[in-house]
């Protein structure tokens, strides 16, 4: 049986133990993860109805139907075109494959404009969300999942050293520029895309913990945070390092970067199978406060990583859920001193039997390489 | 006033007038549009709330409460950080901002994670699409927007004419090659990032409309359909030419090539305002019909470009909609030879009081510059 198959077969057995009739996804993971098509959401309806019971049903758009056909298994694709009413065939499909008033898991991800065409079409059904089936399949990662994502760390790590031994030669570059040499070179590291907006943040844009880069040019002594990361296989890297790349950083910087090395060293010692994921983030954060930065750490620890950047489980304050093998995400603390600097640490790792490896093992220094 | 607030209580008019208490934006253009803050859809509940009548709200993830406050006009801005249940804010924000049982239009891209709580949070609301109000305030382009739709033409012609320029170079180099040097120009010429993924398709991978690009090598003779743009200030190029960088093209292609620019020449002249939507598609379908390829010709034959690369207008059969000065979309008739080859030429134009006026203007010739 195709992979995809088998987990679309699990994913049917979960539904019927939830009492759903059926999952109805849009472009997304979840689709990309049960059928083995991958494409970004758009305006079009396009639809993989999964029932409890028998076959998965694809309604797509007529121009997406050849391609479909040859990355899915699955067998049964209507297709409707650019002057039809899509949502008729919404009717047509869902009568038969549930009975009567049903109970359905709309992906997580689909847009209001879809979820109010299916609340149309099915007046009397119920609505909850595909992840109450999905997120606990997909929380596992298989060995070909944790493959690609050993690969996508393997490139983030390469191009981190790349950039830092750019030293002198960065300074005087404009963030954007960096961040677009940062993306060539994921690119020629095997990369397929960029995972999500690089950040280049140097001096006090490296305290704005989103901030992706602009124009502002690089300066001897400068901290840059640098995350980033590829997609391998569609699995993505993310990557965090705060550097110098020539130069004396600025007063209180070596001791913020210590803290922030620190507490995450520390919360990747605490991960093991059993312990909760908020203990993870309150061991990075004990770190952090016992320095007094704790209120300059604003964010949670980290996030799981899959075919999503971000998905369970949440490395946060208040998720009681335990770990297990197989379990990835990111453990990144970090310390922003607004209008001065940031520092930010990040890897990926994956539960083990016994602990944790590293998907990240690029050099967590801040000096010049 | 600040240009974004004005189109905000342009939204709040229109609100009161389709008998709605408020719409609830989440990161989204629609969001972009009201309050100059510009972020990707994300697992973080980040809503604006904008009641038909007082002031917006924002409630955001703590951080990034600094640059919400810091890029856009909005004052009050709620923030929850990661260890609380934002569901709570949305039911105390709301509770003031609507009386009771309230009408809210939620941004039609919406997450349905975000939809189910909000209905969770007011059980007692119905919800519609904030498309109702924001569609016909965002289909008139203003001259602010004009200006940056006419800069990313000019980066997307520029693009053009310097990869057609390449000749027998582009000989040998696979689509992905192709692909990226037409990113990495399209950067070098102003764009800020691609607007949607690169179309390289070259031979029989040019006739899959969606197909992007591949491993596969461009020869000699193989007609290649190029589709790019990028951003520049929030608004996107979009241009298409089929194009042979060196030797013959395969038997019927310059037939197939003139239908083609003869459609898209057809459907460009119709342009006026006060003719509908539906009858430019039917311009370039009668002359692609008539040639004895309609049915190759797949797609409808355009859509509406601004914030989103896809919105209204659509040129497509069905859509009895009024062109009006202002309005902007592409213009975009193909036809597909399955297994052999694709042929698609597209321009954005812009309707002006008697006419239109093109925003791309790179030669739509096929044959080496």
């Amino acid at each position: 049986m195709d992979a995809f198959e088998e987990r679309t077969r699990r994913c049917q057995d979960r539904l019927a133990a939830v009492g759903a009739d059926a999952a109805v996804l849009f472009p997304s993971t979840n689709l990309f993860y049960a059928s083995g098509f991958r494409e970004e959401p758009g305006e079009r309806h396009l639809f993989l109805f999964v029932p409890s019971e028998g076959d998965p049903v694809f309604l797509v758009p007529e121009l997406y139907e050849s391609q479909v056909r040859e990355e899915s298994w699955v067998e049964t694709v209507y297709s409707w075109d650019d002057g039809e009413n899509p949502v008729e065939y919404v009717r047509e499909i869902l009568g038969p494959l549930t009975s009567g008033a049903s109970h359905l898991l709309v992906d997580d991800t689909m847009w209001a404009r879809f979820t109010q065409d299916l609340r149309e079409a099915l007046p009397e059904a119920t609505f909850g969300l595909a992840s109450e089936v999905f997120d606990d399949l997909r929380v596992r990662k298989d060995d070909t999942e944790l493959a690609a994502l050993r690969t996508a760390g393997e490139v983030a790590d390469r191009v981190s050293v790349e950039i830092r031994e750019l030293g002198d030669e960065a300074v005087g570059m404009t963030e954007d520029e960096l961040a677009a040499e940062i993306e060539r070179r994921l690119g020629e590291a095997g990369g397929e895309e960029v995972a999500f907006g690089t950040i280049a943040g140097s001096g006090p844009n490296g305290a704005k913990p989103h901030h992706r880069h602009d124009d502002r040019e690089i300066r001897p002594g400068d901290p840059v945070v640098l995350d980033f990361g590829a997609y391998v296989d569609g699995y993505p890297g993310d990557q965090t390092r705060t550097v110098v790349f020539s130069g004396d950083p600025p007063d209180g910087y070596e001791e913020v970067h210590e803290v922030v090395r620190e507490a995450q060293q520390a919360a990747v010692e605490a991960v093991e199978p059993g312990v909760t994921a908020e203990s993870i983030d309150r061991a990075a954060r004990e770190v952090v406060e016992e320095a007094g930065y704790g209120d300059e750490f604003v964010h949670r620890t980290g996030h799981g990583v899959g075919l999503d950047v971000h998905e369970d489980p949440y490395i946060v304050a208040g998720n009681d859920a335990e770990l297990e093998p197989g379990m990835v995400f990111s453990v990144e603390p970090g310390v922003y001193l607004d209008g001065e600097f940031g520092v930010r640490i990040e890897d990926l790792v994956v539960v083990t039997e016994s602990g944790c490896e590293r998907l990240n093992d690029s050099p967590r220094t801040w000096e010049p390489l």
